[in-house]
């Protein structure tokens, strides 16, 4: 892996992001011995419920906890995506909610997966807001950032008893949803 | 109010500190109309159980927002107190919860709150795990930093339904024992 790897999900408040971020960050450090850090950041801009989590992974110290170059960026809003994606690089691996956003990913951006991960988590699971679990599989799925098994099990210790089962399943439909959305972005890395 | 302000909450997983830094986080940007950042750092040490949630609270936005000279230091584990006392500052406010530190804080620390809070909350709402909500309670009556309507309104939007009053009165207890171990430092500030 890169030395310093960075996601930053970005939403609204209520998606769930933060403790996606912090999911995320437990599979690397606790589970697959990396470091990590999961940072949020609230501004003025929080108030209107804009929502952002940082995660940085990294074989070694992480000296500076925010994401400034984000090596994957998701968007669960329209406003997020007005906000970060201008100062997302090019390379970026761009996960765009699919029912969430409404405008168009600019075709200078390669690797974009556009994928209705909301509406497969209600379909899916009965619960939208697992949606930040469907899009932890999917993330996974496509970087290989953290192991599968360290992700269930940071998973498993962040969620209320009881829905086990429904959160697994919402990982299991993000792995698939990587296949069937972002199979261009798997090829390439294979 | 300081330009920067540092909490630092350490002790294990478990007891809830990435929470209750993402509460204290909310309640000062979302609710008072501040700046904030909430991190979590993971290393190594993770893998024993160890865990550290940052706030930095700032009138302006929060350029690094890793804790790097706290102003408060709550130690909920004897591995926190040997791991961050000696690089906190001796104005720093260091709490502890009595029964899970055994070490004595040294007397060039000035502004020591020594206070069962995890017995309090166990004793109080019945429920040890909401010993994090009684340390915010408790931080945000010895600093002021974030509005008591504030840190109410960020905490309910964070806890599960059902849970609404005993976390109201976790915090309630904190604010009480802020008085009742944390005198000296009230009178300081009044």
């Amino acid at each position: 892996m890169a030395k310093r790897f960075e996601i930053r999900l970005a939403g609204s408040g209520g998606q769930g992001l933060v403790l996606g971020g912090v999911i995320l960050a437990e599979a690397a450090a606790i589970y697959d011995g990396k470091f990590a850090t999961q940072t949020q950041s609230y501004g003025p801009e929080s108030r209107g419920g804009a929502s952002k989590s940082e995660v940085v992974i990294s074989d070694e110290e992480v000296d500076y906890p925010k994401a400034t170059n984000p090596d994957v960026l998701l968007l669960f809003t329209e406003a997020a995506f007005q906000k970060y994606l201008p100062s997302t690089k090019n390379e970026a691996i761009v996960i765009v909610d699919e029912d969430l956003v409404q405008s168009k990913i600019p075709p200078n951006y390669k690797n974009v997966v556009v994928a209705p991960l909301t509406r497969i988590a209600k379909e899916g699971v009965g619960r939208e807001f697992v949606a930040n679990i469907v899009a932890l599989g999917l993330i996974r799925e496509l970087t290989n950032i953290v192991s599968e098994k360290s992700l269930e099990t940071a998973l498993l210790g962040r969620i209320p008893k009881g829905t086990e089962e429904m959160n697994k399943k919402a990982l299991a439909l993000g792995k698939e949803a990587a296949h069937k959305y972002g199979n261009q972005l798997l090829s390439k890395k294979a």
